[in-house]
């Protein structure tokens, strides 16, 4: 398997990591979640080359994860936003974060700390079923074949056809 | 910002990245959830070189994500099994999976469908708030200055002190 066949491929995760699944351009997207939008600011704050920093925000924006607003007139400026795709990526940034926090914070305790305006409450991500809304282990998790189909070579060991 | 220094930034996000942002690893802990173990399997599922993957798994291994395990003797053959803080990131996988599955599935649909064991329904993750077990929009999540500090290069526009 090539680099460049990863989005062909028919894994949910591995043409995830096709688009995301880049140590840059995850940074990008932890920015973008802070608000950050400007190239310069991008640039400032991850200290990245101007030409990878490009780069990145090209095929965002080619995999409309961001999407180019101009801002400003003669010459024009652009700045980068979050699509609906991309601000669908909340929980893969907010449960990355959370692993950090838990597992890799010093002593200091963790960086940043996050608040839940809509009750109010410094939280953690958490992530649940959506049908009986508890929260899901590892174990409890059954893969079954779908309608798109695996490639046998990439079936996992213990799948079934879903019923 | 070098990768090297990734790890000792005062962001859980560029830590995780620091560890799992690397597009093998995350295949390889995506089949790590599948059950896979040895290396043999790792390698004909991945198609990727001896090299990378030993390094990989070393690194992994390192990290304390993965622990190596005998199952046989003479000669010593082992394999890798998530350790605790391995499994800590499954929410993190699902969340990933889940965006392919809504964002970049074909015209067939998903490759793979989970079931939740524990109701026995086939289910999507979605993350909720620890606090009030509502789901979580990005723009309802205030970040707060925590006691692990930030470097003031990387704070975030609109972070606030935790009062």
């Amino acid at each position: 398997m090539r680099w460049n066949e990863l989005e062909g491929e028919a894994c949910s995760l591995a043409r995830t990591v096709g688009v995301i699944g880049d140590r840059w351009t995850l940074l990008i997207l932890r920015d973008c979640f802070l608000r950050v939008r400007r190239f310069e600011d991008f640039q400032a704050r991850l200290g990245v080359s101007r030409a990878i920093l490009a780069d990145r925000l090209d095929k965002l924006t080619a995999n409309f994860v961001l999407t180019r607003v101009a801002y400003r007139q003669r010459p024009t400026r652009y700045e980068y936003r979050l699509t609906d795709k991309g601000m669908a990526l909340h929980p893969v940034i907010m449960a990355m974060v959370h692993w950090g926090d838990e597992h890799l914070a010093g002593k200091k305790g963790r960086p940043v700390l996050h608040r839940h305006l809509a009750c109010g409450c410094q939280f953690d991500p958490v992530m649940v079923c959506s049908e009986c809304r508890e929260e899901v282990a590892p174990r409890e998790v059954q893969v079954l074949v779908g309608p798109g189909g695996v490639d046998p070579h990439h079936l996992p060991p213990g799948a079934d056809r879903a019923g």
